[in-house]
């Protein structure tokens, strides 16, 4: 009997890349996926070396992206690549992406979707034309308890939300914004490589996205306020974000590269009539659940109270401590179902319609700071 | 050997009243004060019962403010009332702030200090011309940990101040605001007892105080964004303000009374070029200290690595939890230095110079809020 | 109208003294007690001072506790003290107390109530038959969450009893114990001031205490092992005890002075068929219970849901942090009840029983260490 | 180039098997080995069907231990299985491990070792005779901050070690032990199966290798308590052992299967005469380290302050949470160094001389008990 396994192509992710690692043990983690070939690096000898770590049959390895998609698209259905996982930079996201889905793959795609909200609506159109699956890797909607947080709101447990804080902590970019030369030099602050933003566009968008996950409502308007430091910084690096939902409730959405000390500090916390709801990324096996009556709730992975979706990527009894590659393997088992048109429930993955939200907020957020903080709707 | 305690009367803290065992157990902790008379309540029941159970001559318990003050004034100077606790609702703070201060007596006055700015400007002026002590009671600046965080950043442990967060969120009102009945006869959502803020008033001041007070900075300009959650109902009772410290550094400060389930959640984190500070009421005894390179820190009160005025008020060995009652009695001891004239610390207790300022940013946050969340500028 | 305030009389508890602190405000803390008289210190300058700080008639001051006594006794029944507290070095409990006992007058002593059990077993006698309140101060047994602790498991919420663990762990005895000269002259570590034991007397009774408080039930034999760590070093200043309870389930009781860096980490956790509840000392307002089907809850001092005796003593609304004092506030509150013959709760303050019980343990204790770690019953 | 992974082969771990997953995923995780045939179940549906969604050849998939043995020993050397993985029942352990060694193939086992010491040390001589690589899973073992513990400890950091607490609690067995039927029934209390220990055996031994393997010394002897709950139960369910180190400092483990609500709480405590070091298995990635003169530190995993070791498997930057695969992974990695004839560290994964160690914990902790509960010597 044949593998059913789905037959995945990497751009990007060769042995020097960090988030290669995620995506390829993410992959695998059950046994959904087998990794045949891809572009994984743009140096040559990475990109050799990164297929026979893995073991590929070298003819499956290209030279760059175009001709993977025409030389793939052209091998037999049995063994050609199904699903291409694109994790190069991010003003290459767009066209690569295009080109495959154009060539009928599959996409699985780092975030941000895109450079521009337009790139990201042109994706999202063709997408649809094609009758594809399209995943954007927010991961951090992987954890089981962001699935049992999403329910719970869902359910109405915690009754109209009334009041939405989400953040995105980090202190990494001291070391470079502080000194002249490295913050004129990195592509990280240059707006030609990274687009109009590097806060927003690099973890803002995480935490809008959490937002709306969780909340299962749509952001209405922002009003933003950016800092860049140093007036010789074009970019941000340090936002507040006052939004207001679709329900008409208020709160913020914080996100920052200049909290020193923190690390990877992704926080939500809904309020709504009845109870509230928080969630850290740093300790993502806890879910406080607060009412007015009773004492605090700490829920955790892996009990029956928990809701299926939550529990689908729970592998080991309560007390067995999940982490981020448990959270990206359950996006990839719910990003497998989807191609091989198994039964997926809401939530299971992020997909193109979040990246294209994600790009409108940028932009917006952008645009409500240059005009002096004024409140700007979402449209997309 | 007459006693050196200070002689303190009170006005309002009945045995019906909560925050009136806060400042009477407070006032008496380090042997300081001795509570001799004022008048405990408007019941008169109340009033004779509460001083019977200090033990008090009942000779100097006064039926109203304006007695207390006319005959107090007028004993000798070895036996009258020195200093006066106002504990009063918000609106009587000024007339009874201004009668006690002109007849000569310093006061510790609950916040806020007053209803408008131009009351608390007035009361400045006066206090200044009689050369008394004035205190504004923001009891969570008495911790240790708030001692020691404000040292530490005063001595640029952090390095410059590149981003500030403070927040003040409950959820006690929910009962209230969700039943039409309630919110609309409430006092406190009443603007003709309450003033133009409910919630900014209550606990937006103390997350505005403590932020000035650990950056030892002013907050130069906000933008507010309030929410009242009903059509039917005048004030706010949940906050988003966007704030520019003088150095130019952004931050929030946000407070809110529909956070369900919270408690008494407030937490002020500040983010410094080489270090940070965090550090929450509910759990004072710990302050968390980070840095780019190295482990986090988790400061605790009673250890000698803390400062001279942290140390100050920690009365057993470290590991003993201090609580909300040596907050505020750290604070009634500064008062009392600063009455006997001894050499006190900056910051020892809060003075009438923050309960103006306090006004000023409720004024500023509700005018920001009416004018479409502009930014106004803090003046005084 | 008199005051009905206990007027309170101390031996120890000078200015000079850290648990005089304690004592003192607790005292004072529910309007409960006036302090009128007694023997502050040994050293007649600092006995005085402390006098005049606390506004005391100096006819009142003693030169030593047998006049105090003496004198105290004779004087009217309006105005003499009712209750002393003995705050004195651990040798001088038994012959202090019994005096005072002996004199009509009721008792707050600290622990351990004596140096042997034969001492407090005959105090526990002279107490009975003159009729008089007695307390022993462990003074965490006064925390609201310790209380409800108790409650709920005299209520069955967590079943039978099947596994008990009670920790006291500090580490201040690290710059004594590792230096020859310190711990050879240190009066810590000289039998004969301190008695059989060091660590076992000092902290393990509370351990002992807090299981048997917490479980409503008495230990019924231990097994312990000691460590004094060096050979010319004659007391314990490390221990573990196997324990049995009365019902026949296993547990430990674990208390030293050696966990370097740790500061008061007093913490009982008690098992049941049906649940867990964990408490610890250092964060008290904090109580855990865990059950098999259910999420970990968090209760917290100030809500409903606590028993009345846990509500007994939060005089703020919950979130006000509560500390040692307030704990220490509530057993001086439930003393004076039972010295004005009030109804008073199950353990509103640890009674001479509690303080035999500890005797047992520690002597029962060292002989089973001394015997080779055999099993020895309790037998009080 | 041919592929240079290990070719792995399992005995267990099918479809139905919750350890397989652990063991599948942290296999692949670093791309050094493949899953390339065994004997997944007993149940020759399991069997077959695991090794399709592995996507493997059937002509690898056998029908017992022997069978696979005996074929693959025969395969040329580019194909045939280089280790086995063995996951099943504790009894089958030796004869499967003795099988595969006696046939040259290395092994990696689930813990414990083997139901009696006397096997465990025949297959330490076996191994050692064939020269062949033998991992036994203590899998907590491989967290980063397990690992910083470990050369903190080495480094001296904290000094000489003065007291030691390992603990592993669980609740899981109340609902089995509870119910007559179920206890009387299930394997896990059935000593034909099982042993002679359930709790020990289980999880027993985990705490005792973490103490050693931290402390990189040996137990020297042990007091054991075990308590089986119900008299109809002939095996531990809950134990608490007085420990001696080598060193002559005391300490404890304890372990428990009747923590009602607790999930895996492996929690290991050093105390040494300079500082102090705690981690708990449920929260992986953070290592708290107490002094006596400075704040808390707490250590989280991939920052330069850590060893080698410590970021050997960290495969994303700070904040990104490892969880149990991680820790598995990390091990997997180091036995395929050892296969390789790579440089390892000391403590990259555990050994047969900690699965032997483990049987005589199990072993003499059960005499212990069995003759009063008196002190016996480790000997192996």
């Amino acid at each position: 009997m044949p593998s059913n396994k789905i037959k995945l192509g990497f751009v990007g992710g060769g042995n020097d890349s960090l988030i290669g690692v995620l995506h390829k043990v993410a992959a695998v983690m059950f046994d959904r996926y087998e990794i045949v070939g891809g572009v994984f690096s743009s140096n040559s000898k990475i990109n050799i070396s990164t297929a026979n770590n893995l073991g590929l049959d070298l003819s499956r390895v290209y030279n760059n992206y175009e001709e993977m998609a025409e030389v793939e698209s052209k091998l037999e259905s049995n063994i050609k690549i199904e699903a291409v996982c694109i994790l190069t930079p991010n003003f290459l996201h767009f066209p690569m992406a295009k080109t495959f889905l154009m060539n009928g793959f599959h996409v699985i795609c780092e975030k941000p979707l895109s450079v521009t909200l337009k790139e990201a609506l042109e994706l999202k159109e063709i997408k649809k034309s094609k009758n594809l699956v399209f995943a954007v890797t927010h991961t951090y909607t992987g954890y089981p308890m962001v699935r049992q947080m999403t329910k719970m709101i869902s359910d109405n447990v915690i009754g109209n939300i009334q009041r939405v804080d989400s953040t995105y902590f980090q202190g990494w970019i001291n070391d470079i914004i502080h000194d002249k030369d490295k913050r004129n030099s990195t592509w990280r602050l240059n707006p030609e490589v990274s687009g109009i933003s590097s806060c927003l566009a690099d973890i803002g968008t995480h935490a809008f996205n959490m937002l709306e996950l969780v909340c299962g409502m749509k952001v209405k308007n922002i009003l933003a306020d950016l800092n860049n430091l140093y007036d010789d910084n074009p970019l941000d690096i340090d936002v507040s974000v006052l939004v207001r939902m679709e329900n008409g409730c208020k709160g913020t959405i914080r996100s920052t590269q200049i909290a020193t000390g923190l690390e990877n500090n992704l926080n939500i916390s809904i309020y709504g009539s009845k109870g509230s709801l928080s969630w850290e990324q740093e300790n993502p096996n806890y879910l406080y659940y607060y009412t007015a009556d009773k004492s605090l709730q700490v829920l955790k992975p892996g009990h029956f109270y928990n809701s299926k979706l939550s529990l689908d990527g729970t592998k080991l009894p309560a007390g067995h401590p999940e982490g981020i590659f448990d959270a990206m393997g359950n996006i990839y088992r719910g990003v497998a179902r989807a191609i091989r048109k198994e039964k997926i429930k809401k939530g299971e993955f992020p997909t193109i319609d979040e990246g294209v939200r994600g790009m409108d907020f940028i932009e917006k957020a952008v645009e409500s700071n240059k005009k002096g903080n004024i409140w700007i709707d979402l449209e997309s």
